[in-house]
């Protein structure tokens, strides 16, 4: 299958998202890959795939690479006498902002090129970790606790320490802090705050039971990955989870009932369905008291998410053969001309 | 001051926001107006401000106009042996799809390029009216009862009629359907999924008061038109509408107590702050028992809802002048340079 993996972003997640293109071209080896790197100016490169190492961007060497425009139904490359076009399915795989924020997905729909990945309003109640509350809330799926800090505003948190304060838009835990008891509670909102200007609190649950479940619809059904749980840390910070992209060896099944299982899937569903229909997401979940409550929403996962996959390659292929389309208005100026007869013009 | 108005869209309101522009074209007499139409197929045009007339687009003339494409900063045109760059703050007047959708916000913020309109968080909340809803559940403002119907599950209403039949996203009365009795009801449901695979049911109140109230916030505060209370008539139908988005002569303020007025306005504060800034809303809303519930969140309206200040001009220029801007993160390579040294490459 041929697949053009997009990366790179300005994000704070830029260079996980190398990282993760990187991981996707050792676990695609049957796929016929080309990639295109979005810098941090929002330039686009074509990247010869002999060259997608890590060094490549950090040391600038992208630049002396094809530069690519966006256009109707591809990216154009222009050469001295003609235009190349790069057209085919993207794999959005930048992690953050503008690859999880509606950006990119906007872009591409607008361009009307095919992309596996989440679409504007999935992306809009995953990003911001308020909003993943408010969809909760809507869709009757249990979550942890939490109050809303914002930068103009000052207040005392109502819950118990000990207390996990996270920026509202980030994920790989960038500028996370668990905060033990109140002395500590303003730095960590000062940290939190260099990176967004919505604060979530949450209590921090020890010993909490965490499970990751990743899939996605093909041919209108869901397909779900095998059940993780995750390596218990206090939590990833961003050097461990920056490591924690690259993964690519196959993990093994969490030790869990066939009962939990299926209350970890029902509420993927839940998560999923008439939301998330294009894109592959994990779902982090905790388990307290037997109950499942959503943690996080990754609409674009960690090199997708590939080492929860037996069949990771046919997974992606049978999802880029069952993306959504959106439908087009047609304009046919009726009022318009039956205004401009009324008129006699 | 300069400001350029960026119409049309492939959109079900195209011809409405057409419409919008000239009126706008009108309005804006003291403005260094230019004009960048959007074609249903997604190719930019720059029309001159002397063809700006609803035949120019019924007719196709603006397909002999220059086309531009967006780039960092600014809309391009390519001459013989120069290109021209079209930079500056955009209006969104793309009524409907794409520009109230999030995607134009988006193209806008990925291009760097200042605008007026809905970002792609507001865009989300207020285009699809299941969010609107969602909204008001998360910040405690009233609304009217509602159920949703989604083109592939069946069920019956549970609630008496007559009601209104919406699709969830669209605008301008498109679809709409007041429905008496149950045998009305497949008909409409059936003309309300023409437009959209979400459908909307709502009690139809009779003789409820209606107010339009528009806003917008500049250096810090939030400016209010004055209150009207809209031309009563069943609803309007899309051709009364259309008309209707010509609007460019000063309404009467609406016959309500200060009391009512301080209530409308408090809500709208509440739909507004933190999720419209740079934007120019009308809120539409129904007062039912002295209580006020929000109906519709009109995040482009139609003409700016320009009839509705005292001062357009003066608004506009203070609220372009109040924009905000997204803080990019800034790459510096930190880990894959730390991760390089550490394997000595």
């Amino acid at each position: 299958m041929k697949l053009t993996i997009l990366f790179g972003g300005a994000s704070f997640e830029h260079e996980i998202s190398i990282v993760s293109a990187i991981t996707l071209k050792a676990k695609l080896q049957n796929f016929d890959l080309s990639f295109i790197f979005c810098d941090q100016d929002h330039s686009f490169y074509s990247i010869d795939t002999s060259k997608m190492k890590a060094t490549t961007f950090s040391k600038g060497e992208h630049k002396k690479m094809p530069r690519l425009s966006i256009s109707n139904g591809a990216f154009l490359e222009k050469k001295m006498f003609s235009t190349v076009e790069h057209k085919g399915t993207v794999l959005n795989l930048i992690h953050g902002a503008d690859g999880e924020d509606g950006t990119i997905a906007s872009l591409l729909d607008f361009f009307s090129i095919k992309y596996i990945g989440p679409r504007v309003n999935a992306s809009v109640f995953s990003y911001d970790k308020k909003y993943t509350k408010w969809l909760c809330e809507a869709k009757k799926i249990k979550s942890v606790a939490y109050e809303m800090f914002c930068s103009n505003e000052h207040k005392n948190i109502d819950m118990s320490y000990p207390v996990i304060v996270k920026p509202a838009s980030l994920g790989s835990s960038i500028g996370v802090s668990i905060v033990k008891d109140e002395s500590e509670l303003d730095y960590a909102l000062d940290v939190a705050y260099e990176y967004d200007k919505s604060i979530l609190v949450e209590p921090f649950i020890e010993d909490v039971k965490e499970y990751n479940l990743a899939g996605y619809m093909a041919n209108g059904k869901i397909v779900y990955s095998i059940v993780e749980e995750p390596q218990k840390e206090e939590f990833l910070d961003f050097e461990k989870k920056y490591m924690d992209f690259s993964r690519s060896e196959q993990v093994l099944k969490a030790d869990i009932s066939e009962e939990l299982e299926l209350k970890l899937r029902n509420t993927f569903d839940k998560v999923y369905k008439n939301m998330f229909e294009g894109a592959l997401i994990r779902c982090d979940f905790f388990v307290v008291n037997g109950e499942v409550l959503l943690n996080e929403i990754n609409p674009i996962p960690g090199s997708m998410a590939n080492y929860l996959f037996e069949d990771f390659e046919g997974g992606l292929e049978a999802l880029a053969s069952s993306l959504p389309h959106g439908k087009r208005a047609s304009v046919n100026y009726e009022y318009i001309h039956s205004i401009s007869s009324a008129k006699g013009k």
